[in-house]
């Protein structure tokens, strides 16, 4: 906990200002590690792109990192975070290979094609992982031929540590026992492309998954999410709380409504308009957002709640968590109400 | 025209990477200079977040420019651009007022109510303009009070230059006689509001209205995204071409689906999805994005064009141009496949 923090309080933050209320945070932490100790949890740094958040999730034993990107990879390695990192998706880019082929320690990378495969034994990466096409309709090789890609490595004298297979269409299943049919489906043809794959790992999941692997042969899950939610996952009845919100200013008030400054420049969109409530915790209907507004209702319905003024604080809760995130340039941990670390958003972009 | 731009060529460029086809850009801003020359045109900075961009639009002769953020001003300011630069936008941000009170021409900010302008006032700021509700349910005090709010701001020492207000509920009306006569009743709502007001101004208008001020009253147009264009723009049938793009390149090949490395964290999604051609300009249709992904089919059907293999490049074509620029680091200019400059997207962010 840094104890020099400026600003001191949350009502000092400029807006729009992305907060993590630390408490909430520790609590999800706690609850993935207890379900998924260890290694058993490859947390995804997509869903914050933030290298102190990895950092306390390596605090709670997690010390190997799923990435989306180059440039998440290298942030964190420059971070001290290398010890294991996996870049769970597919590049031919050349330069971006070789720079994660330089790092101290091996980068893991998924290959699913041939093509995929040539540029990393060209760029000199010594590890990968099997990607494998588990349903959705994404990047993956197809299970029955997972063997001979693992074989072409092999040959190529890349070590293959296994196959992972994300079922990302299954994550916003709502019946629990549909969804875990389904996963054990899904899983199937992973444990299939595996048996001809080798290698130790078989990684999939996500935060939606997250506690269904029990008997998938899954021996690592993928999720991010879980650390700081948003409401797209927070319909789902999950033991993970919302971490993380958009706080906001009131700017002006009309008859029926009031704006803030939380736009659709701070807010991940494509899983649609996110919940706003005032400060005193009651919620308000959003309109809608543009560029550097959220214009809502000013009545509070039977939750009480008088109509907002100019100057008084909104939070504004995220439908997709990842984009919003890499959206700011930092985040401010928040605890009884006091502003107790300032992480900036270190593994934005490519 | 920089020489020594690197990489050279737009098949070099790393992706995603936001592209600007440099020739349809100029395109745009000859035709926008022609209908608004000089100081009716008010570029809105908002739609590009970049210098290098507004610059261009200052070399068309329009020296004054609009801007949604405080950072959006600091940073022309900083840049030279800082001759007239009016914040389209309230606050009550004490700290980033005096930061705009502190710049070497004078800002101009709007103000819709008693706090905003006394917040403005506490801060120094010298001069505002009146930002009238004429329709959208957003910032805007009504336009019978804004002869009060000019007289409240008169007294208080500052300068009234005028007033605004943005018909941003008008800008996708497809019938462009029924568009036009609602964008006459809604500048109606603002020569009332100005024949109280008083001051020299009178702005307002976006992309999708540029044209139907000319009986208006409207003295200065706050376009901005006719410089880029998006597909939601694109389907009004505006003199402007579409200059921006995300390029992308394949990296999986299924059987019905290819997948490419722009995903929605580097596009804006409010106005849903993108559209997607290949690098032969055939198109494709897009299935879904995901984080770092998007998924479209490989079929191009009647306009012919084969599979994609691993490694072609796309051009993704975004459905809002504003948050899409918002989220890349830099805009890279493309002249007959040559790059041309590379422009840092230098005004993000608040």
């Amino acid at each position: 906990m840094n104890e020099h923090v400026d600003p001191a309080h949350s009502s000092d933050l400029p807006t729009p200002a992305l907060v993590i209320d630390g408490d909430v945070f520790d609590r999800n932490l706690a609850v993935m590690a207890a379900t998924h100790p260890g290694p058993a949890l490859r947390p995804h740094v997509k869903a914050h792109k933030c290298t102190s958040i990895a950092a306390a999730q390596a605090s709670m034993g997690h010390l190997r990192f799923t990435c989306a990107t180059p440039r998440e990879v290298i942030g964190m390695a420059a971070a001290g975070l290398g010890h294991d990192l996996l870049l769970a998706n597919e590049t031919v880019d050349a330069v971006r290979l070789r720079a994660m082929a330089g790092l101290d320690n091996p980068v893991t990378v998924a290959v699913d094609s041939d093509s995929t495969l040539d540029a990393a034994v060209a760029a000199g990466i010594e590890r990968v992982l099997i990607d494998v096409n588990v349903g959705l309709p994404r990047c993956g090789v197809a299970p029955d031929a997972a063997g001979r890609l693992a074989d072409l490595a092999r040959s190529a004298g890349l070590e293959v540590r296994g196959v992972m297979g994300y079922e990302g269409h299954l994550m916003m299943v709502t019946d629990r026992s549909e969804q875990a049919e389904r996963v054990e489906a899904a899983m199937a043809l992973l444990r299939r492309a595996h048996a001809d794959v080798g290698g130790h790992i078989v990684s999939a999941g996500g935060t939606g998954t997250f506690d269904l692997h029990e008997r998938t042969g899954v021996n690592e899950v993928q999720a991010g999410s879980y650390a700081l939610m948003d409401t797209h996952y927070g319909r789902l009845g999950l033991p993970f709380e919302q971490a993380v919100f958009v706080l906001g200013t009131v700017i002006s008030v009309g008859d029926r409504y009031a704006v803030a400054d939380v736009g659709l420049k701070a807010l991940g969109m494509d899983h649609g308009d996110p919940d706003l409530v005032m400060d005193d915790g009651s919620p308000r209907s959003v309109w809608f957002c543009s560029d550097e507004h959220i214009t809502f209702s000013i009545d509070g319905g039977s939750t009480g709640g008088g109509a907002p003024v100019v100057g008084d604080r909104v939070r504004v809760v995220p439908a997709h968590v990842d984009p919003t995130m890499a959206m700011h340039e930092v985040a401010w941990v928040v605890r009884d109400d006091r502003v107790t670390d300032r992480w900036p958003i270190d593994l934005r972009g490519w």
